[in-house]
């Protein structure tokens, strides 16, 4: 056993050293920041001898976490580790002491609490559950870094636990196809950031994505073949378990389910024969509310799944219906008028209510969107909001429990400080009571994935939902912006040593987009590009599930890193001449070996306008740039015509923004007064 | 069936527009070039419509390597394919026509020739037999590229066929074990440019890597627990089949086999116990020749390794015995006298012989390095030459067959155009007579692992072994050192779709160094140095099986290009002035940001003189560049002081070289004449 005398001797050690310092102030790149942190003088080695040990309660899920813990730490260090978990606490570099077993059952009452203390003699990391213990050793793994001597993590003392309970992160696995790397990677990313609700979306116009062996029409006429066996299914649920992630699928009613109709068109609202959906947005397909056969065949499907996945929690979807198919079908009309229901909401109200009984009578609670949420319905459903926090809280006084998914909506490309400072208990929700808000569980980033494939989805999630993670872990005071773009630099890059690909695809993309030739030159007009925000995507083009999604909007990362860089240096004008002036230098010239490069392919021709409008404005920022620092005024004439030529820039044209325009319009205004 | 008056007038539309040209002058990047090739006028799209047709004799590998090609293509091209193989050639863009079976196993014998046509209207690849057909796969998917229209192959038509049967690499999965992965994507790659044996070096003094059922104790102590299980390496095999490559196991006797004596020490000269060696080097412990019970143990083991590989040949190493242990064993000393053996080479030739029949005894070939070779060994032996063309013509002058390695040692760090020049017949075995010649089956790379771990081994291995492969498959007139590296650059960017990672390996590294900053700078350095050259590594430190190869020189790629871009321009300096300047300058600047990076991390401290220098050496080059605008000579004084800083930055430090010291002696060289 772990000498406690030798424990106490170290912590009064540390504390001898150490200085209390706000999370969001300590100097390390910890990413989320824990609730309470001491950041001491000293390091703890990490070399050849490391080892772990367990202590306390143990089960499979340590072994194999500490297991993991050792490979990754050899593999982010490259310092070859023993594999082998040490059984001697004294011995060891890091030990785990874990309490007592967890949920069998993850839910939303899980203690996900830990501490962690690193002293220069050993880490010591201490969990009431395995989950907590999960949490922790991904704060140890963050700890590490390389300094004069080597790697090491410096002395520490962290008190931690999550803000909010619910911490999801949702994949729509069904626009596109995202086969189980993909999903396993991102359990991966998901864990490391301490996320821990991982929402399935399986079922869509486009696509049923899992084996039902009570209909199997669903998946072998509503998948293309491509779906979760129940096995593969198991598969997931077990990794994510290790992981401390709760697993919950969505199965999208009454609309959104024109896969379902291509192999049971009797479940709709129109007559068939149905074909899988190519396209992407709001379809007519709905199921028909007032055919008892389709609340036999939910009983049925509901009861399959609900035994498959073993969370309490059984998401029915609900967004999102039309109403063409229900008011054109005449025996719709009728029931409706018979049953006194007024409007297409009351229908799918009743509609809602059958299958939440059904739920319920299954073992499970509902989630569902908004507008699952109606008078009547129990309190124990949960509300995903993608409406924002004026739902959540009129839901919350009501009695009902919300997340939000307002403001994460990670497939629309914004920013990540736009989802950084979005936080559940803002704005409607900031004025509840303790009660009521308590009732508000946390939030979930959603990932739909109209214009993702397997290839670029991962830098849709990350990094930019390690910040989302972060607003939901931890407290709230941790709201600074560059504190965060900071750190998320760093999370950035250690994300890549678990697999995930959100870096590495980049290369990979603008070369094929180079062709057979060097794709240098392009990198650095990607790198200051962005896909068009928001919907705009999907209005510029008829998209389909069977488009290439292989040009250069594809490839851009949704944040410039160098844009924003640049636009700081910009902030800081006269500090920065000679860094802008390489910089834009750098943009001006390099069309001359990009644009020949351009003309002759067919993937980059739409391309050219912005490589020419980069060049440009580059030429338009040095002139600033003199202009500046000859103390004049530009002339109106010259600032005129800058104008012209930013405010064209800032035109999206191939479904791209060019990142610079901004601050370099700020260049321009500051020419033009003359002054900074 | 594909009508065959179609094909004729096909043909015949192709002929009227084509240029029959050289291999090496027909534009595309094709490697390795075929034998023979005419390129058309017209091209072939490849677009979402593509469909392949298989055609002929049949069987399930031609389909898997259907399947993987669309996937391929989809993958290199970003375009959605059906993964279904189509049944009708008519509405195919690609037909394959197989002929007939090729061998079971296959062997040098195997057909491996095939023909492909690519007309406006269809792809026809027809090859006698799956092999072939495997090989005109990889051909036509290096035709595919993007031009202004979209993706496509370019008309042409190539009959093609390999000048040597054997075209091998080595892997060494000993001295440092590599995990399936690492081998199957290296069977990917070896595929994808036309090698056609694994050579799986499975038994070193540091680790015996292949489970014996018979002999268990040989990996439960000779491995560490890294080792193939006799189910992986079927799986290993069977992956090579299913891509036309044989499967050669070698087991190293009677030297550097001390990870056997760990559970077999009876086996060994000198009484035991042994532990796994751990340091690189040539080691005292050897099998004892005069133990009847090591060929006992040999007889079962070989039987047993006979059995699961199923190749013809057999390799039994033989290589680098230092006699240590032989001479201080007196009873191994007496057994000598009393039958007559003069040297340790006669002892090892006994050996050899009984090894030699045991092989043969169940049913396979024997090859050994080239210290298998004395009188009356077996006219069916192969040699594999580390020696070099003089031993091959020795050995085939006596009827052996032989294979190359010496000039192809890939792990020495030489760059690819040094590879690229040696030639099995040249040399000592040019003045071969034909059928002397035809016993040069070919060569092999060799991949020696002391300084590789599975992490960057693939760097090691590619792109450069592309040229080599080059060297085996095309015709001896494809020479052309720019060409080669032209078309390199082009396939180590397609080696990278199939999941090698001789790229993706770099960012990572440079990024661990880094530690939590921006990698930018260092990799600007790292860009232009190289590992030190041959054996020098292992005499710069006493490096360990343990050792963690974490450091600069693990991560700088064996040949820079960079460097070699560089010196290219300085060879046409008039005409890169601007070009040179801003390489000069920004190499001179990248300092400033480097350098403080660098001295605080204890992985990156000694590379700081190196990035002085490169500075140091820049600055040189500028003022070089000074001296010859003005078109005066430059002082001696100052010619004398570059020569000094020119002399230092040539050594190497922190086993790494400064690959711009050479372009920027020139520079200064010519300025010092006062003209280029």
């Amino acid at each position: 056993m772990y000498n406690s005398k030798v424990k106490a001797l170290l912590v009064m050690a540390i504390m001898a050293t150490t200085t209390i310092l706000k999370a969001e102030e300590n100097g390390l790149n910890l990413m989320p920041q824990p609730a309470e942190i001491s950041v001491g003088q000293g390091r703890l080695a990490i070399d050849g001898t490391f080892r772990v040990a367990l202590a306390g309660y143990q089960e499979p899920r340590l072994q194999d976490a500490a297991t993991r813990l050792i490979e990754r730490l050899s593999r982010q260090t490259g310092i070859p580790l023993s594999d082998q978990v040490e059984t001697d606490p004294a011995k060891a570099t890091l030990v785990i002491q874990c309490d007592h077993a967890g949920e069998i059952i993850q839910s939303i009452n899980e203690d996900e609490s830990y501490s962690l203390e690193v002293t220069p003699q050993q880490a010591r990391l201490a969990a009431p559950t395995p989950v907590g213990a999960l949490r922790g050793i991904e704060t140890f793994l963050q700890l590490v870094h390389v300094d004069s001597q080597g790697f090491a993590a410096p002395t520490v003392r962290i008190n931690d636990r999550p803000r909010f309970a619910w911490r999801g992160l949702m994949i729509d696995a069904c626009r596109h196809w995202m086969p189980m790397d993909v999903i396993k990677r991102n359990l991966d990313g998901m864990a490391a950031v301490k996320l821990n609700v991982f929402h399935w979306h399986l079922s869509e116009n486009q696509g049923f994505r899992v084996e039902s062996k009570v209909f199997p029409k669903l998946q072998e006429m509503g998948s293309d073949g491509h779906y979760y066996t129940q096995r593969q299914v198991k598969e997931i649920i077990a990794y994510a378990r290790d992981r401390g992630i709760r697993v919950i699928p969505e199965f999208d009613m009454p609309g959104h389910s024109t896969a379902w109709f291509v192999g049971y068109p009797e479940l709709a609202s129109a007559p068939g024969p149905y074909t899988i959906e190519r396209h992407w947005g709001v379809f007519d397909p709905a199921m028909d509310p007032t055919n008892e056969k389709v609340y036999t065949f939910l009983d049925k499907l509901i009861g399959e799944m609900a035994a498959l996945f073993p969370d309490e929690y059984f998401h029915i979807g609900g967004d999102e219906v039309n109403g063409k198919q229900w008011n054109s079908n005449p025996s719709i009309q009728a029931y409706m008028r018979e049953h006194g229901m007024k409007s297409n909401d009351d229908l799918q109200t009743y509609f809602s209510t059958r299958v939440q009984a059904l739920v319920k009578k299954h073992g499970k609670k509902t989630i569902g969107w908004d507008e699952v949420l109606h008078p009547g319905v129990p309190k124990d459903i949960v509300v995903q909001s993608w409406r924002g926090q004026e739902s959540l809280a009129v839901a919350a006084r009501q009695g009902y429990m919300g997340i939000l998914s307002n403001g994460y909506y990670i497939d629309l490309m914004h920013p990540a400080s736009q989802h950084y400072v979005v936080d559940p208990l803002e704005g409607a929700t900031a004025g509840l009571t303790a009660e009521e808000k308590a009732r508000i569980l946390g939030g979930e980033a959603t990932m739909w994935s109209e214009y993702v494939t397997p290839e670029n989805v991962d830098s849709r999630i990350w990094p930019r939902t390690a910040a989302i993670a972060e607003r939901f872990w931890s407290p709230e005071s941790v709201k600074d912006v560059d504190s965060m773009y900071r750190r998320l630099a760093v999370e950035s890059r250690r994300l890549e040593w678990l697999g995930l690909t959100h870096r590495s695809y980049y290369p990979m993309m603008l070369e094929r987009l180079a062709g057979e030739q060097s794709a240098q030159n392009l990198k650095f007009l990607a790198d200051i590009v962005e896909p068009v925000k928001g919907y705009a995507r999907g209005r510029a083009r008829d998209y389909t599930s069977l488009t290439a999604y292989n040009r250069l909007v594809d490839a851009a990362r949704p944040e410039s890193d160098a844009a924003r860089t640049f636009a700081s240096l910009v902030d800081d004008w006269a500090n920065n001449k000679t860094q802008i002036k390489r910089q834009l230098t750098a943009w001006r010239d390099n069309n001359a070996d990009l644009v020949p490069l351009m003309q002759p392919n067919a993937l980059l021709q739409e391309d050219v306008p912005l490589a020419q409008d980069v060049s440009a404005l580059a030429t338009t920022g040095l002139e600033a740039l003199d202009y500046l620092e000859s103390g004049k005024p530009a002339p109106q004439a010259w600032v005129a015509e800058q104008s012209a030529l930013l405010d064209r820039a800032a035109q999206p044209r191939a479904e791209l923004l060019i990142m610079i325009v901004t601050p370099i319009r700020k260049l321009v205004e500051m020419a033009a007064q003359g002054k900074p």
